[in-house]
């Protein structure tokens, strides 16, 4: 279990969401040490939580974090906080950034944890649509610190904590100054070099979406089936490995090396096949991941209009072949019967209308 | 079961391809009295049927039709026959085009029995290109006349026969003609206006491509499953309809109305469901209708590169919207790592090429 360090110690930090990842992070961080806030829009998960004084945390980590305030008054949890975690899925970012941008103040850090694709970028965007003049620091990180789930408002269980996480600010020579607050809680935080490395690292936008509209017929029939190790058959598993080429060619457009999925198994399970469809299959934290049984899921809903839509958008503008993301893109947004494009992260929402590469890199180095 | 009517009756057909559909029609075509020369690329096929003397029909027709000659070589199957009837596969259209170029004689007609998707278009412009003299008349039918299965060469069982059947020619003021021809020894035979009648009143690349790719993972899980009952889900079937629309839409475009899917279910079935996914579990005659357990189908393999592509490559040079046609005919193209674009029926192997609506319209009425 991870310690608190000798790095400066925020003494209050508020997390937005109470979740799965916002309890287990509130949870966690409470028996750290640290004055927890924890903000949730839900008052019956607020009112659960604040009546037993805190959350119950169980598995790798096991013990009662006392929890300072559970809120649904985000100006509460955020007034006079350090550290303002936001633990929520994708498509809350931009509503909780607008919310936040009247009550943010100078100095404070917001890391969305994680960003999932462009977070960081689509989150600074709204603070400037929104005319927010505090002097506020936004980072990413590349994905949850935890493998948790939550059964009910008040207890989570934590299954593994990451080795590495990597967390990146907009703009990036702030990166190093939130790796090390974050670092206090967290050892396993490595500054990375700016938020395209933390965005684009994220795999999820390659591995769901696909294998999901590939087995559509399967996941409407309602029997049960596992994601990875049904799901992956060798054409769907094949193609997903192309479509993982096309978001490691967007990476390196714009200066950044990226690790293929097939590598990440490799390197964090230790699986080595030869195709993708092999690999998933041989990664024993896969085996009891079910498929979801219906098409409204987070895997379409959220991975598409935050990670394949800036992809794209970014790919385009750069003449990078992105036509498999694309391609997945709309059939995800014919299947729904739904725009997933413009309720996502767009050029514009991202803040890169009209730039080119180097713009754009000089845009997450600079912030300008 | 149809019988020889007043009609001039030809008194040599060429029937090429002894598939299912080949060796049905051949079969049937002997039992009604015509003299029959079947062609076909292999010679065991050939030699079994030849060594017997003709072919074994079961079904709603039974008998034997004695074949006046099976044979490999297309110069004697159709050196002096009336009518060459080609019953195979859309993707060998061209080239057994381009095998008849050179034996082709004046006053012949050919007829596609299907020709899938602008089949005649595309024969017409094959003997074009290799120079053909030949005064013949192309015409395509828009389905098979029956339902059929051949279980080994020499036999064949026609379940069913079609109420009504449409042909048209190419140009148009050759369709009764051929009709009539036709007629002769199918009374359930009518002529088309057009050939773009029967070529987009095939629902083939329709209903066939889409669910397919919808169910890959399913395909190869290697498990049994019901092509329309199973794979018919309903966010599939909402899909297809949709997608029927663009088809709908092009054919609008150059003037023809279409019965939509759920409508031909209507009038060939009298099934009346409110979506397609409970039309087709409402149709008995699918219920035996099994999916493939390989994506190496022509449900893809044909109907795409001779159904999507000349649908979506008509439909974007008429500047209507095929986006859903377009999206499975690129998804088709990565799942099999494949072109099945330029193998396709693109505008230039039509012979479309750079016409607008009015000057395609002119094309095939007149033929220049």
């Amino acid at each position: 279990m991870p310690k608190p360090s000798g790095h400066p110690k925020p003494s209050c930090w508020a997390v937005i969401g109470a979740g799965n990842g916002g309890q287990s992070v509130s949870a966690h961080l409470a028996m750290m040490g640290y004055q927890v806030r924890l903000y949730d829009i839900s008052p019956d998960t607020v009112n659960a939580i604040n009546n037993q004084g805190g959350i119950h945390l169980d598995g790798v980590v096991q013990g009662f974090g006392k929890i300072d305030q559970a809120t649904t008054d985000l100006g509460k949890a955020v007034h006079g906080a350090h550290m303002i975690m936001v633990i929520a899925p994708a498509t809350a970012h931009r509503h909780i950034a607008k919310a936040l941008a009247p009550l943010l103040q100078d100095g404070q850090l917001i890391v969305l944890h994680p960003g999932a694709t462009c977070g960081a970028l689509e989150f600074t965007q709204v603070l400037k649509d929104e005319k927010c003049m505090a002097q506020v620091t936004i980072g990413e990180t590349n994905s949850l610190i935890y493998a948790c789930r939550s059964s009910r408002p008040g207890q989570a269980t934590i299954f593994g904590i990451k080795k590495k996480l990597l967390v990146a600010a907009l703009p990036a020579n702030k990166s190093s100054q939130v790796a090390a607050k974050l670092k206090s809680a967290y050892p396993q935080v490595h500054a990375a070099d700016n938020v395209f490395i933390t965005s684009f690292d994220s795999t999820n936008p390659i591995v769901h979406p696909a294998p999901i509209l590939l087995n559509t017929g399967r996941i409407e029939s309602q029997k049960e089936w596992l994601f990875y190790w049904d799901g992956f058959t060798p054409a769907v598993g094949a193609f997903v490995e192309k479509m993982d080429a096309e978001r490691i060619a967007v990476g390196k457009a714009l200066g950044v090396d990226l690790w293929s999925c097939r590598e990440q198994y490799k390197i964090e399970y230790g699986v080595n096949e030869k195709t993708l469809s092999e690999a998933v299959k041989k990664t024993e934290a896969y085996a009891d991941i079910k498929g979801p049984n219906s098409l409204e899921t987070r895997y379409l809903l959220e991975d598409i209009p935050m990670g394949l839509v800036p992809l794209v958008a970014i790919g385009k503008r750069l003449h990078v072949p992105v036509e498999r993301m694309e391609t997945i893109l709309k059939l995800g947004e014919f299947i729904l019967g739904r725009d997933l494009t413009h309720t996502g992260r767009t050029l514009e929402r991202m803040g890169l209308s009209g730039m080119n590469a180097v713009e754009m890199r000089q845009f997450i180095e600079t912030g300008i």
